[in-house]
């Protein structure tokens, strides 16, 4: 058998325009909270995959580097969490694996971490992170945020890298809470509501 | 500026001729992780990333699922570690980003996981993974492995992930040394060496 030997994943497409459509300033976590709960629930609504959104900006300047939702079950990689490929997309098109060579660069996440995106963190040259639904809440909504650090937050922050966590909180879980009741999948290899 | 909408990465050349050559058997751990260091070797000799292969192999029938090497320089992203790059090709060639539906699959890397890979792993489906050099031996290269849980093998042992460490350790942690020994970029973001 021929090896696959190319991944790619490709945003769905009600995405750019939405975000071109987005005209609120992101200058504020909550402002730039506001937009990633926004893509959690517009990915919800388009049926595109779980209720999670990212952003990545620039801190200074305001500007979108990289934006995410879940693609787990729409392009059938576990590893196409939302902040996965804010970040990877970011890094496409800044041409450099290191977001942070120059320039200041914030992740911005609807959800806490899960211990793959925490892990991706350091790796991946940004230089602070704020979430805005906590685990406690995912785990609600019956997502598995896998096993971290019990000083996650402060390993972080051991390396440089700033955390704030509840922005928007409320908002961020509604959307968490709103999929959980419509049944919508869970992709976990343990629980068959990912099979879908 | 347009959003960049579309990630993408594709194994270096030299990697699907390397091994369609490779005839020997894929039946025990050590066989296994004899071709997850050979690539690990190749990938550094052919300068196309850091010294980290991994494999994705179904255990009872020895069929190779996905290969993967370090490309985080050679593709400009910070996931894409050998078992990232193993797994999500595997979960495209089966179409699945649920890589334990239906068979066992194994994980075989060249290196103990990363904080994030270690995180991705119960994502992925797969069965049971296995490791090569240790996280001293990662090290002692400068490679840092990332924060993880204190009881991170247990962790998976807990989600009915079977876990070994140290197949082919010296054979493993050679590779990281020369890789060292020679100035090899250390792709990390406080960490200058990797900016060439």
């Amino acid at each position: 058998m021929a090896l696959n030997t190319t991944c790619s994943f490709t945003l769905p497409g009600w995405l750019e325009p939405f975000v071109a459509g987005w005209d609120a300033p992101l200058a504020s976590a909550e402002q730039r909270m506001a937009l990633a709960v926004a893509l959690a629930a517009e990915n919800v609504k388009h049926h595109t995959g779980g209720p999670f959104g990212a952003i990545v900006i620039e801190e200074h300047s305001n500007r979108l580097l990289g934006v995410g939702v879940n693609l787990v079950t729409a392009v059938e990689l576990s590893m196409a969490h939302a902040e996965m490929v804010a970040v990877s997309l970011a890094q496409g098109a800044s041409g450099h694996w290191n977001l942070g060579a120059g320039k200041e660069v914030q992740l911005v996440t609807s959800c806490e971490p899960c211990a793959m995106c925490f892990g991706a963190v350091p790796w991946s040259g940004v230089r602070s992170i704020v979430w805005g639904a906590c685990r406690e809440d995912a785990e609600a909504a019956g997502f598995d945020e896998g096993d971290k650090p019990a000083d996650w937050q402060e390993s972080l922050e051991r390396r440089g890298i700033t955390t704030r966590g509840g922005v928007l909180r409320r908002e961020a879980a509604r959307v968490l809470a709103r999929y959980a009741s419509r049944s919508g999948a869970i992709y976990h290899p343990e629980n068959s509501r990912g099979e879908s």
